[in-house]
């Protein structure tokens, strides 16, 4: 369906104008100066002809078959159009008009209503309130759109709600000299949605690359299954603005509250295998490389250089980028050594010398095509006066083709004098892409060597743990729900990780001091007593724990002390629990997202949660790679491993924790949040004890 | 003298060729080009003319004054060269020439023969192995440089070693359509050094700004105090490359390897106020900025923006920056109701819409200007097509230059377009800095706010604490030294630290068992009994230390137990010491840092440092506001005000005992390691409890 609104044969502008400027003007000349080659038919029910195309008063009296109808009429007009839009067979409309959803509820309605006549008749919306559609495509060249930009045709496609950072993304990349391939920038985005659009890029051939902008989802999940289909097949860069807001909430040592939305779209973005950026201007400029240069398969860099200071520069960015930048092997140096000029360096980087020609670039980017411990090609090329820049240019694009390694190039030039305007072409039509500064270069191949990185990731399926009890789980939250309680009891709380062979300090239950003096009998001392009562909300601070008893008869006293202390509460029930000190404290969480299922949380107890935010989180279902990611990631992760004496712990039992408790959270998604604080984590176990669920 | 180089009448060309594309024809033809008003020597032994301008066979030939002679010949004739410029006269040398210093030891004996003709003829040597000087001054116009872009005269001047870079940033300066003072490039920098041309431009009433690029610093202490009188003056804008061997290095929890080399020139921007940058082309777009617009005077944004999504992305880098972008008042709402149209949203940011003209973007301006509660104007502009894009900008910039808050201008077109481009003209002309990307304009008002932070912070002079015995601390450093010992025993330690008052753990030293039970009886128990000999490294590890003895028997015993264990290296002495349990541990060090006195360090102790490297470092002398920044730039320092029912700390105590160190430090250069590790530091006190300080 989307081939209709993508290569429109036919496109109608319903409130078409004759004034300069207005829209319904504006995407005419658009149509008219961009070289479309369907039909345009402009509707005004007075003027005989716009722009010099003859005009039809409706839609009814046109003649030919119209694919895509722009709608630029007041709000409350639209409905009726549509209706006509369905009767003459239009397959897609685009409704720049604004006044819908985006102003309020009178507008939201008059939106239901022309969606209600879009569906009716089989017509897809795209917008309101939206810019449209490019297609540059050589055979069409559809410019359904207002904005003022004309692409180059090319193989990146750019997509954005956002009708201002759409047109900017486009103009950057024309700028940057990027040809583009096609454009949706769909504003309220009532019907035909960014996975939709997305999905159908996926299918293009003639899409190496997609730009995508956003600052959220309405579909948060509808999002990640898409984006993890296309994902797999090309390049997806985005970029998520309204990231600050986020940084302002953090916090508490609630999970929920440490990972506010905004935290979700990137570890989407991660999870799905999205490139992501903070810089639109970076994410251009990668697409630049993405657009002709192969994904590295690895990491490691060889830097060819003429000037000294250029090759510092990028060396910090690469390394900070996560490349390497190692030593060249001998028989590299010796090809080298054969070929470049007395005074070169030949170390990684080369330094070729500022007096280095064609021939030395030549032969530096040959020995590095060759060099197997070097997977792509970083060069520095400034256009000193005496050097033959064409030649140098030539000599880069032949040698660069003649292997599999991206090749990205820092080209210090003035490109407003001509003799430097011909190298610039050379690279350009050599497919070499190069960018004004070490900085900017660095990262576009640091962008295509985190790209190799997840591309080369596979976190793999979630695993199913044998012998799990989910219908006593779940039992366990119904009967929960039917009593009116949303926040469970420890009894339930330990029973649930139970159900899923999650390592729980051994518990019992106790009404009475003697039951818990019995109860820690059972168990065998040292225990811990708590008592057990949603109306007390931090225990501990509450004089409600007792840690370290001996034995039972200290169990029973200090089960009583609570009774005299804590009385008040309600009818005090008990907690005993076998203790288990030293250890490592671990914090395991999970929280409910709107529409996009749970995210899990993982970190050190104590400060590291509260003081120093050393926490790390992955959307729910984790994998054995993501939950082994998770303990990586934070940056106090040598403590895993133990320092100083102290030990470590096992982390294959952490992972597998992780991984049971998303098992658990894919059985129970009744679960809003869930707090494991403390696990205690030891060289040769994990034990979980105590832990919070609400519902 | 410096007049002589940067504004020099006469220019000499020693090496002068009439080889298209040499340097020593670039030169000249650079000179003509660029419209040099002095006059031109070029001296060539054969040619009667280069380029068309008069050659002299030699210097002494020449009939006018030269005060810059251009050196562009072999190395081992540059010396004789020098002599003649001398007995010519010739104020200044520019060697453009290699094969000195940066060539091994014989090209160092050339640079030091060469060098001793300059000192006895007093001539100035700028270089050698550097591109030169460019003085822009439409009445000079002094292109003394072998570089390729012509700039555009301005108020930015540029300074760097490496020519690469510098060249680099003079065509990122010409790109972006930023004017140029002048330029400096000097190589090996065997005479002229970066301070004496920082000084000079300091005094130069053109340049409003100055841009340098450093890969660290030969002398780092003439530096630092060059660049705090020469940054009180005038914005200096700075980037140091080569950080990633820094990153490489870290990871010990001793202060000399935490803070490497390259920690340093951080350290020193930070100190006296120069504002460093890590990307190139942030800092070129900084430059534009500050070329045009006044510092602001806080860090309070109004942001006006005709789409909203570039608006996410500029709040998200603004807020990153450290700027608010607080709610406006109720006379500036009320303000813009009367003047916006009324789909506008009237809060910050302002969006006008993008329908609003020029009268809509003056009001939005005005009232920004006069709203207290913002201190800059940040303003998104993108062309939409109906827009009558020249009165908008005209009205920005008249609108502007009423108030006296600095403008950054996100302008969101395309320039290939003959219409924009006249709509640039305007803003240009008319002074607004403006910027392709609403990150890149984001970034460069940040950069401004970030240097009015700057300015506004009086980092005070260091303290004297009355009442230290310098004289006492010297005896004993000198003692230790004639002995040979550059580790300090424990006793030495303390009594240097209480030499400045610094709190120390009541101690005594104890050469028997039976001396250590006294001295526990004296001081009072609870105490700690730890070996006190150079030979053993890791007393703890060893079993070289026993805490929390309770009476002087345990001491005895303990004191016993260890000459069991450790007598095999030798004769063990002991220290018995007051114990403090409790309380937060922390470090503070330092380290003397090559040309630069000494670095001190600051931070938590334990996992802080050597687990999560959350340490702060600041060169000495530290003055009382410069150790409060320390307090409160680790990442855990709301553990120094107590977290979750622990005690904070006294933050006062630890300020003046870093001061103390400090003051310490300067009367005792000789001091190349210390470590107080840990501080115990309570709610009311600071105690050091262990120590170690290295000569």
């Amino acid at each position: 369906m989307l081939d209709a609104l993508f290569r429109p044969r036919g496109v109608a502008i319903i409130g078409a104008s004759t004034k300069e400027l207005s829209i319904g003007n504006v995407i005419i000349r658009n149509l008219q100066t961009y070289g479309y080659k369907g039909n345009i038919y402009p509707i005004n029910p007075t003027a005989p002809d716009v722009r010099g195309i003859k005009a039809y008063k409706s839609l009814g009296e046109v003649p030919g078959e119209i694919d895509v109808a722009h709608i630029i009429i007041p709000a409350k007009l639209v409905p009726q159009a549509i209706e006509e839009c369905g009767k003459k067979g239009v397959k897609a409309v685009i409704i720049n008009s604004a006044g819908f959803s985006e102003m309020g509820e009178e507008g939201a309605r008059l939106q239901e209503a022309f969606l209600a006549n879009a569906k009716r008749h089989g017509v897809r919306v795209f917008g309101p309130n939206c810019q449209g559609i490019i297609n540059t495509d050589p055979s069409l060249k559809a410019y359904c759109n207002f904005t003022f930009t004309y692409p180059e045709p090319g193989s990146v496609s750019v997509v954005a709600l956002s009708g201002g950072v759409g047109a900017l993304i486009m103009q950057a990349l024309f700028d940057e000299g990027i040809g583009m391939r096609m454009y949706a920038s769909n504003g309220n985005a009532c019907d035909l949605s960014i996975p939709e659009i997305l999905r159908y890029w996926a299918d293009d051939p003639g899409c190496k690359a997609i730009l995508l902008y956003t600052e959220g989802f309405s579909d948060p999940m509808e999002f990640l299954e898409t984006a993890r289909e296309v994902a797999a097949r090309k390049p997806v860069l985005a970029m998520k603005a309204g990231r600050t807001e986020q940084g302002a909430k953090a916090a508490s040592s609630h999970t929920g509250s440490l990972a506010g939305v905004d935290i979700a779209t990137e570890l989407i973005f991660g999870k799905t295998g999205i490139l992501s950026f903070q810089d639109e201007e970076d994410m251009v400029r990668a697409a630049k490389a993405f657009a002709t240069q192969p994904v590295p398969a690895g990491n490691r860099v060889g830097i060819i250089t003429n000037t000294g200071g250029p090759a510092v520069i990028a060396t910090d960015v690469l390394v900070a980028a996560g490349l390497e930048v190692p030593k060249l092997s001998d028989a590299s140096i010796s090809r080298l050594k054969a070929t470049q000029l007395p005074q070169a360096a030949l170390e990684n980087p080369i330094d070729v010398v500022a007096t280095a020609g064609g021939d030395q670039f030549r032969a530096a980017v040959e020995v590095l095509l060759e060099e197997e411990g070097v997977d792509s090609i970083f060069i520095n090329f400034v256009t000193a006066p005496f050097t033959d820049t064409h030649e140098v240019a030539r000599q880069i694009v032949e040698a660069s083709r003649k292997g599999k390694k991206p090749v990205v190039c820092n080209f210090m030039t003035d490109l407003t004098q001509e003799r430097y305007r011909i190298t610039m072409e050379i690279l350009k039509d050599g497919g070499i892409p190069f960018y004004a500064t070490p900085t900017a270069a660095a990262r576009a191949l640091g962008a295509l060597a985190r790209y190799g990185r997840l591309r080369r990731r596979d976190i793999g399926r979630p695993e199913t743990f044998a012998g799990a009890d989910a219908a006593r789980a779940r039992s366990v939250v119904l009967s929960a729900r039917e009593t009116g309680r949303s926040v469970l009891s420890a009894a339930d709380v330990y029973t649930i990780l139970e159900s899923y062979g999650i390592p729980v300090a051994r518990w019992k239950a106790a009404g009475t001091p003697d039951e818990a003096a019995a109860a820690a009998e059972a168990i065998g001392c040292p225990v811990v007593l708590k008592v057990d009562s949603e109306a007390i909300d931090h225990k501990s601070d509450m004089g409600g724990v007792a840690v370290d008893l001996k034995d039972p008869a200290a169990v029973r006293s200090a089960a009583e002390g609570m009774r005299r202390r804590l009385g008040s509460h309600g009818d005090l029930k008990f907690l005993v629990q076998k203790f288990h000190p030293g250890g490592r404290e671990l914090i395991v969480g999970a929280s409910a997202e709107r529409g996009l299922g749970h995210l899990v949380m993982f970190g050190l107890g104590g400060i590291h949660v509260e003081v120093l935010k050393d926490v790390v989180f992955k959307i729910a279902p984790v994998t054995r790679v993501e939950a082994c990611e998770m303990l990586d990631s934070i940056r106090a992760k040598t403590l895993l491993d133990g320092v100083r004496g102290q030990k470590g712990v096992d982390k294959d039992k952490v992972v597998e924790l992780i991984q049971r408790i998303s098992q658990l959270l894919a059985d129970l998604p009744e679960i809003r949040e869930m707090d494991l604080n403390p696990v205690m984590a030891f060289e040769d176990s994990v034990v979980a004890v105590d832990g919070r669920i609400r519902i």
